[in-house]
């Protein structure tokens, strides 16, 4: 993982009516303060590439579907400065992925269902801590992800 | 309504490879304090009912499928003592609701597909605030919900 990424695996509960699955709990590690939780769908074999916060923490869950995530390590300081990496986040092995602010991502939705990412971030959308890039300035060969 | 409950209408922002559904800001009506954000799931025509929470508000967002939800409220002093509300939410009018501590409530799964509940709770969980009773403990008659 990039520095300063923590994967915290989740629980799902299921019984014959439905399931309930783990979000974050104020006590949970990667928790720094509430800001917002919003959600992003993402059909099957598109892609939204990319984005990179300023000043928010995200806690990525994906409760419904499959989808691949990519991360480009942006922070010069960082000892994973430059480096790419790439996860999976479904419910098999549900997990939550706290990702550090100044970190370019971008991401593709793999199951023909609906792939559904919450995030649950330290601060509220501020379209000035924001910046994108079109998906070919970053090298990444996405048809292959 | 029920005296205390808060209907936030949300906004659905579409493009063509996905959508991002708005949830919560800490600055919204409706929110007191961060305890856990969690999702449930119910599958189409299962009803999973009844529970109450003596210290948890609840509020509930269904961004995929559909959910109509049954609540009866439990506070003798409350102007709506006794008295039931039923409501669907789904993506259309796409809203949160915020529900007070002490109503009883219960929800069925109204779409084939996926029917997802997210929580955003001021505390996290706790079972000793729960209050549980079976189905047929509060009269209702589920299948003309």
């Amino acid at each position: 993982m990039l520095s300063g990424m923590v994967k915290t695996d989740l629980k799902i509960i299921n019984d014959d009516n439905g399931s309930v699955y783990h979000g974050m709990k104020k006590d949970d590690a990667g928790f720094d303060k509430f800001g917002e939780v919003y959600f992003s769908t993402v059909k099957m074999n598109k892609v939204k590439a990319w984005k990179l916060h300023k000043r928010m923490i995200l806690n990525l869950i994906v409760p419904i579907g499959k989808i691949k995530f990519v991360f480009l390590d942006n922070r010069k300081k960082s000892e994973t400065y430059n480096k790419y990496f790439k996860i999976i986040l479904s419910q098999d092995s549900y997990a939550r992925l706290t990702v550090p602010a100044n970190i370019w991502f971008g991401f593709k939705g793999m199951d023909e269902g609906v792939n559904l990412i919450c995030n649950i971030a330290n601060i509220s959308h501020d379209p000035l801590e924001v910046i994108r890039k079109d998906l070919n300035q970053i090298k990444m060969d996405w048809s292959k992800e």
